[in-house]
Parts: C-alpha cells; sequence; structure tokens
C-alpha cells in the first residue's frame, strides 16, 4: 500500500458522515433542506500537476475547470466555490492566474466567494486549492450504479490532454487543440446535467479511460468492457491511430470528458461516443478491432 | 498597497456574488432553502502559521480549530470540511496530523466530508488547507454592525497564544497553558451559537485584540474605545502585568477568543469580560489605568 492508501485509510475513520460516501467519490453529497449540496475540493501543485513553464492564466482556468468537472459528473449546477492561493511573489504572474480563474468561473457561472492567500517561504514549489459547491435538485449519478447490459460512453475524445502534455513539456511555446486540451479543459456542465436523470453510472475522465472505467467497475461491481477508444482528428494527425496510439490515449490523464453507462435502449441526451458495455463479472477487457488486447501494467495515473 | 492587498482588490472583481460579501467578512454567507451557509477557508503553511518544531498533531488541531473559530464567530453548527492536504513523506507525522485534526473534529461534531491529498517536491514548504462549512438557522453576526453605545466584551483574556508562540520558538519542547493556548485553540463554537441572537457585531480575534477591533470600527463606521485588556493568570505570571505587557498581549495573534458588541444594558448570555465600548465618530482609543495610551505602530499580524 503507498503512502497516500495508507493516509486516505486514516482519514477515513474521520469520514464517518454519510455524505463523505468513505472518500470513494470524487464529491461528497449533503442532503440540504430539499436539495443536496455536491463538494468537491482538487489542489494542484507546481512541478506536479501543472508545468512551472505553463501559462499562469491556464492554470487558473484548469484549477476552476477540474472543479467544475466533478460538479459536472453529479449533474450539479454550481453555487460557489472557495480560493486557497499561494502568492507567487510575482503581481503579473498572479494577476494572469486570477484572469484565467476568473474567465473560467464566469463561462460556468460560479461566483467566487472567499478562501485564503496566503505566502509560501522562498524556493517552495506554490500550491492552489479550490473547493466547489454544486447544488443537485434531481437524481446525483454515483460511480456504484453501473448495470451488467448498460452501454457505455463518453462525452469526447480521449487522450488529446496527455499528447499536449508531452508537447507543452518539450515546448512551452507549443499551441494548438492538443496544448489546448492540456491547459483548458472544458467542464461538461450542460452534458452533465441532461445526463444525471439518465445515467446509471457517472463520472469524470481524470485519471486515464482504462483506470477511470475500471474504477467504475470495481465500485458497481460488475464486469467492463472497452470496445472502442476515440481519438479525436487533431490527434491522428500528430500520432496516428495504431493500437499503441490508441492504448497511450486510453492511459492518457486530464481529459475532463465525462464516463457514463446507461440503461440498453435509451439513447444518450447528449452528444456522445459509445466505447463498450457494461457486463456480469468483474474486471476490465480492452478490445481493438475486435481482438482482445493484453491490458498495459498501468491503467493511468495512480495517485501515490 | 501590499502584494497580498492589490491581489485580494483583483479577486474582489470575481466575488460579486452577495454571498462572498465583498471578502470583506472571514467567510461567506450563502442563502440557501430555509437556512444559511456559512462557509470559510483557511489554509497553514510550514514556517509560516506554524513551527517546523510544532508537533504534527497540534499542527492537525490548529488547522481544524482556526475554520471552526470562523463558525463561531457566526454562531453557526459546524455541517461538514474538506481538507487539502500535502503529505510529508513521513507516515508516523501524517498519522500524528490526522491524529489531532480528528481529535478537534470530533470534539466539536465536524464530519470530514472529503478534499485532496497531494505529494509535494522534496525540499518544499508544505501547505494544508481546510474548507469549513456550518449552518445558521438564527441572525448571522457580522463585524459592520456595532453601534455608538455598544458594550464590548471578549470571551476570554488575550495574548496567551502570543507567549505561547515565543516560549515555543525558544524550546520546541515548551509546555504548560500558554504553549497550549498557542497550539491548541479552543473554538468559541457555545459561545458563538448563544450571542448570534443577541451580538451587534462579533468576529474571532485572529491577529490581535487591536487590529481586530480597529477593523470592526471600520467595518461599522464607529469609533471603539477600549479601556481595559484582559490578561490571564498563567500570563501575568510568566510577564507580569506593565503596561508594555498588555500592549504586547492586545497586538498579539492567535487567540481565539470572541470579540463581540452587545446594546448597552444587554447582559452577555456567556462568560464574557467587559473591554470598553463602542462610540460616535472613527479610530481605536486605548486607555489602560483610565489614560490614554498611544497606539503602537503596528495594531497586530497584518496580512502580506
Amino acid at each position: 500500500m503507498s503512502a497516500e492508501s495508507r493516509f486516505l485509510t486514516l482519514l477515513r475513520l474521520l469520514a464517518n458522515d454519510p455524505a463523505a460516501q468513505g472518500l470513494s467519490d470524487d464529491v461528497a453529497v449533503l442532503p440540504f433542506g430539499a436539495s443536496r449540496l455536491i463538494l468537491t475540493s482538487d489542489t494542484m501543485v507546481e512541478g506536479v500537476h501543472y508545468l512551472p513553464t505553463d501559462p499562469p492564466q491556464d492554470i487558473g482556468w484548469k484549477l476552476a475547470a477540474v472543479n467544475l468537472s466533478d460538479l459536472a459528473a453529479k449533474g450539479a449546477r454550481p453555487v460557489g466555490c472557495l480560493l486557497n492561493y499561494a502568492l507567487s511573489g510575482d503581481e503579473a504572474w498572479d494577476e494572469a492566474f486570477v484572469a484565467g480563474l476568473g474567465e473560467a468561473l464566469d463561462r460556468h457561472a460560479m461566483p467566487l466567494l472567499g478562501g485564503d492567500t496566503v505566502k509560501m517561504p522562498a524556493g517552495s514549489a506554490r500550491s492552489y486549492s479550490l473547493t466547489a459547491m454544486g447544488e443537485a435538485t434531481g437524481p446525483v449519478p454515483t460511480r456504484t450504479g453501473a448495470q451488467p447490459g448498460d452501454r457505455l460512453y463518453v462525452t469526447g475524445p480521449v487522450g488529446d490532454a496527455g499528447i499536449g502534455l508531452s508537447l507543452a513539456t518539450a515546448d512551452p511555446a507549443a499551441s494548438g487543440p492538443l496544448v489546448e486540451a492540456y491547459r483548458r479543459p472544458r467542464p461538461r456542465l450542460a452534458e452533465g446535467a441532461l445526463l444525471a436523470p439518465v445515467a446509471s453510472a457517472m463520472m469524470d475522465l481524470s485519471d486515464g479511460l482504462l483506470i477511470d472505467a475500471s474504477r467504475m467497475g470495481v465500485a458497481s461491481g460488475v464486469a467492463i468492457v472497452i470496445d472502442h477508444i476515440p481519438l479525436s482528428v487533431a490527434l491522428e494527425k500528430v500520432r496516428g491511430a495504431s493500437v499503441a496510439v490508441q492504448i497511450a490515449a486510453a492511459r492518457a490523464g486530464d481529459d475532463y470528458e465525462l464516463l457514463f453507462a446507461l440503461p440498453h435502449g435509451v439513447a444518450p441526451p447528449v452528444r456522445a461516443i459509445p466505447i463498450g458495455h457494461v457486463a456480469d463479472g468483474s474486471g476490465l477487457t480492452l478490445k481493438i478491432d475486435g481482438a482482445v488486447i493484453p491490458l498495459p501494467d498501468s491503467l493511468g495515473w495512480e495517485h501515490g
């Protein structure tokens, strides 16, 4: 067990309220009055979750987007957020960060409500947290509800952000749709709101399609079969569509598309790409062009 | 204007929801159904908000306590919190932190609902944030409501934590009530709940009595007269009660007592120490033994 896994085990002892869901989901769901509050918090660390060379406005955008994506996966309406910010010592940098954060918040009607601003000692990597709150008035999908026979979909292609990260790592001045996918993910709030009432299970793709789908399978106690890995035109243009490229795309993180299961025969109410189905049993099966492919050693980004 | 002040000005442009109160309070107050959600978030940075030699269980306790204290100042009942934690690389340290955090959360019936755990690059100072949510079903006091004629009170003596910090800085193994006051502040939740319906204004003392009282005066558009600085027996025993000691105690932060204003003639519903009154006009007047004392250059801890 990794240090982080052991630490999470300790935290679960404190998270004994039903709203915490045993810390097994990306969010907490808290009944409040007639509706439910959806709570989520994500931290981004310099050099770990973003490149020190990434433009500050994109880092600000992304911090908002990853939290909004967690709300999207619950079909929740953004209510407000709190920012924990570590000043950079460079005012133009901080200003650009706030501009990008504000752009993402405005775009998705998420007011900033408060937070805390601190200085870090010189030489420290900085980190930023955003805690976001949403409201769900209808059903709140979890990752535990996938049923044998369900069809699996994603709201868009996978792997763009992973290639974008490689391109931005090699050249901080790189641009184009793949780098944009990595730096400016678009939370699928409208799609999530339409899907929440009909999806048997839903989650956002943050760590990679294979690992996230596998987690949905474990949480739901079902087997997952993926028979299609959707690639974007932009990705195919740069890397082609070989089996190796498809597997790499399915292992890449930071996509922030929604992965969801619908009962067989239910048409997705949003533009969506079918990628497989849910079956009896357990485990993940990957098929490419109809052939079963051995799973890679690592399915995606494992925390810790 | 400091870098932090300029940064807060930028953030205020994003905080255009009435719940954010223009980021002028420690908390956001969000109407939700029949009650109000109180939201607050505090970050503690190694070497800035705590000593690297402080015991990890006390750092965990304090992170919970400072957030709970913000809820106390609103008379709110704790509902839940989210933790942003940076792993230390030392499992025993992390375990002790969680134990102290858990002790404070359990004591005040605050469930942990979620959050995020990250690793920092080697050599970085670490930081921890807690975002706390409370519910207020009655009136929510602000710092803007103090009226000329009101009497000012605190729920306990001031300055203990400041001396405790000096003692712990000189000797990490120091112990006793003053070090305890610095490392294990007690959020005044019960007092806050009883005071909220009657106080014209209330806030917790985090940066020092003089600066916090002065902020209440500015926010309320009134003058503040402080004519008594309450010292604990433990503090007097170590430092005496000279005018210099009293001023130092009134400038010291981290007390987490509640400062509140009551209309003249209203008896405090909790144990409280009268420290002065509210008057027409503006500014802060400090009297010790009946004589007006020139204000020190710095009234307390100024962020940034």
